[in-house]
């Protein structure tokens, strides 16, 4: 293999679709391409992550379905691939199919013009794939299905046969070669088509690939079909003149993700990949992804670790969710930085479409997004760490969730009380510092609890009647990496916590 | 450092009171001691672990109290270390004192003795420290304490002060010197007075050893002062002419045993150990400890890895618990094997004190202990592989218990039903494989449910009125190292499940 060209921070993912939802087809163009990435540019993102496809391709693809496939534009809402879709999406989804084929009309390929933009500011540029896309599954028909899903899906072959009740039940199952064909027909076209620093493989999207408890077995065909796209990007290097590196997004868990048939370790000691990013699927940011002990465990290897910072903040399994504050993404990013991470990636970031300008602010976007380039920067900002759940296990892994918290009496020889450990990166010096603690019953009177922080007792600063206590945590208690919270009520002073937060202020 | 010579399994732990609980006064001699050692020989034992420690010293020590310290045999049950124990438990715990005493009074000292017998039949023959021993630490006195122990409890130097519920609580504080001395004085003695071929430090007796919130601070404390253990032991080794080995026994998770400050994987990374040994505490043997996890992390390395197998079954936290039967430690042995442990490390397994010989039968104990040498030896074997839980987490650590499982319905992107995975070991071939599920409720007519192995539904087999259900599993459906178990039944047939096994008969 050829030597590694560093990857620069934060990595930002862009999805197949977002470009086409924020700009109708009168806006688009090959400048409004430019425009975009300059954005990105001007935030200081390092790498650009350009996502080409869900099930079908979003640019004039020759080997897949174009996300136009099947769409008359000049049609009635009632045309096959329209009328299975809420009335209330029609227009949206028609912009979206509009816009996207007016690009490639105009002879504008998105991703050759988006990665062109980056050479020109100095950004890496990065291809991925979503191996196994199923939104829109549920529905009868949709411009999202592929004419090859539909096959699949009729001649019962995804993954889940004895239970039909998720999207993930409805995935592509990757045991099938026809499966692996298909995508990899779409590997190499964009090889050829692209000039890319990276390809990355999301094997996040959308997590499980294989028939429940066949993972294991089917993870030595993707490694098998992965040694396939190394060559393959190893000839594309040699015919660009440069290296082409392989990405991979996974499960947040190193074990978890093997026995999803996900083994980025193994694929990282077999120098199959150059980049592996552990990372949630969705429902929320994790704030305590164990970066150690991915960076232990590919410890040796050439290879390059990012954390996965999502955008939504989901602190108990469906329970409230809200969109990540500046100081949450700035908490988890100086997190995975600190964990041994070397980039931070960031998904579904969008400055416009999920509303990041909106609620951050552009200047607020800049700063935070200059400031992943480094933890050092990082720990300069305001930040607020909180405790979450992972949103992807194996089939069969339990439950492990930290919130909702209650003071149940614990067992010998687990410490008695509410504990709880939060991940708050490196220690900071004379800053603020403040515990959040969220109840469930309005009732509580906090001031009756003790809460402790790594063993001493922390005064109660305020709290208001929505539940809501905040707690002075000397700044000379702060341990490195984490701190254990441990609250104490019993017998009249029962609680449930629903949400947990330390912030520190800037520097 | 010196070159290891390879650990020869399976690694049988004595504690230190087991011997002297099982010999009288009368009973106990040298040639008792040896009759002891020839027993495991016999069994097939490849390395006896003697324990040396509680709070006290089970042999003459100069630098700890002996177990007889304060002990008057000729006293009444009134003195002062018998008179807080409970009246029932005064006979047994005055024979235990009486034997410990008679023996040192006879000259001989149990550990030297053991060991000579140990090179005799050319077992490996380990000393092995408990490092915070705290039974008997709810009494106020008991010949369980030590003068030092007791101390620090009266200056409020434990490792709890804002909480005393358990006996983790009442902990020693690592951090503090004059514990790291006592421990130390102990170390030098034992490398002194005995020959052995490896020390272990059980970091597991019990597990806390630091303020809540201090752990990881601490471990660098803890690490500091393994190396000057290490430097002894390398001392040592010059004087008796042969390495000794060091060796540690850690929580079974590697990022639990890192936020209890117990960093194997660093301490195998820094060249200061030779064995570490995962394990459960005590409340039941841990079937599913990350071996594979293990094995990737201390790669690279010399060190060697066993796997732990305690000697009670606990399903569910505080659920009904039985001790292992053979078929069970067969199965845990054989999956510790099978996920790449060097040895199988046997905890509280005595052939007689726990009634082992009572239950297996002593030519059982024979072929399952020697079978423990080898994996391929250990697949001939009927066995059995179950769901348990971990008993052991950091403070702060989220519960993650597998059992009981219901069918409540999961929420996207999990799978909905109740899925279990149960670690296997090795694929069976051509054997009788049967999955049994127990259910909470007698109600459950378990025929109604659909129950799938990796995806394909199992048949019932039968069923009781106790809510035992067996279904039987094609043995071709079996995969490598786990499999994924998917009860469905909802509505009417709404379930909750207690204990799950998996059987595989002999070969």
């Amino acid at each position: 293999m050829m030597t590694k060209s560093p990857i620069a921070g934060p990595i930002f993912n862009q999805d197949s679709s977002e470009f086409f939802f924020t700009h109708t087809a009168d806006e688009i163009s090959g400048e409004a391409v430019d425009a975009y990435i300059d954005r990105l540019a001007h935030a200081g993102v390092g790498t650009f992550v350009s996502c080409g496809n869900a099930m079908r391709a979003n640019y004039a693809s020759e080997v897949w379905e174009r996300d136009w496939h099947g769409y008359d534009p000049e049609g009635s809402d009632d045309q096959p691939v329209l009328k299975h879709i809420p009335v209330e999406q029609v227009r949206t989804f028609r912009q979206r199919l509009d816009s996207a084929k007016r690009l490639a009309d105009m002879g504008v390929d998105f991703h050759a013009r988006a990665f062109a933009r980056c050479r020109h500011h100095g950004l890496g540029a990065w291809m991925t794939m979503r191996m196994n896309d199923v939104h829109g599954c549920m529905d009868q028909d949709s411009p999202l299905l592929s004419t090859f899903y539909k096959g699949q899906r009729a001649a019962n072959q995804l993954r889940t046969q004895y239970r039909d009740t998720s999207w993930m039940d409805r995935a592509l199952d990757w045991e099938r070669p026809e499966v692996q064909e298909h995508y990899f027909k779409l590997v190499q076209e964009q090889l050829k088509r692209f000039d890319f620093d990276g390809l990355e493989l999301d094997w996040m999207r959308f997590c499980y690939h294989f028939r429940p408890g066949r993972e294991m077995a089917g993870g030595r065909v993707i490694t098998d079909w992965m040694c396939r796209v190394r060559t393959a990007c190893d000839a594309a290097a040699k015919s660009k003149g440069h290296p082409i590196m392989l990405g991979v997004r996974v499960p947040s868990r190193p074990e978890t993700a093997r026995k999803l048939g996900l083994d980025a370790v193994a694929w990282a000691k077999e120098g199959l990949i150059d980049l592996v990013v552990p990372t949630p699927f969705w429902a929320t940011c994790e704030f305590d992804m164990p970066m150690q002990e991915w960076h232990r465990l590919i410890g040796g290897t050439k290879v390059q670790l990012a954390g996965g910072v999502e955008i939504r903040y989901q602190p108990v399994p469906n329970g409230p969710a809200t969109m990540m504050t500046a100081e949450l993404a700035t908490g988890a990013a100086l997190s995975v930085l600190h964990g041994g991470a070397d980039q931070v990636y960031l998904f579904n970031y969008f400055p416009s479409g999920h509303g990041l300008t909106k609620d951050w602010g552009a200047e607020t976007i800049d700063s935070v997004f200059r400031a992943m380039k480094d933890a050092t920067a990082m720990a300069k900002l305001a930040r607020r760490h909180a405790i979450t759940y992972r949103d992807i296990r194996a089939p069969g892994e339990p439950l492990d969730n930290a919130l909702p918290g209650s003071d149940l009496q614990a067992d010998m020889p687990s410490p008695s009380g509410c504990a709880f450990r939060i991940n708050t990166g490196p220690i900071p010096v004379g800053r603020i510092v403040e515990l959040l603690l969220e109840f469930q019953q309005g009732g509580i009177d906090p001031s009756q609890l003790r809460v402790h922080v790594n063993s001493q007792q922390c005064a109660i600063k305020q709290s208001s009647d929505d539940g809501v206590a905040i707690y002075n945590v000397p700044c000379e208690l702060m341990e490195d990496e984490s701190q254990v919270v441990d609250v104490i009520g019993g017998g009249k002073n029962a609680f449930t916590i629903v949400r947990v937060e330390v912030s520190v202020s800037a520097a």
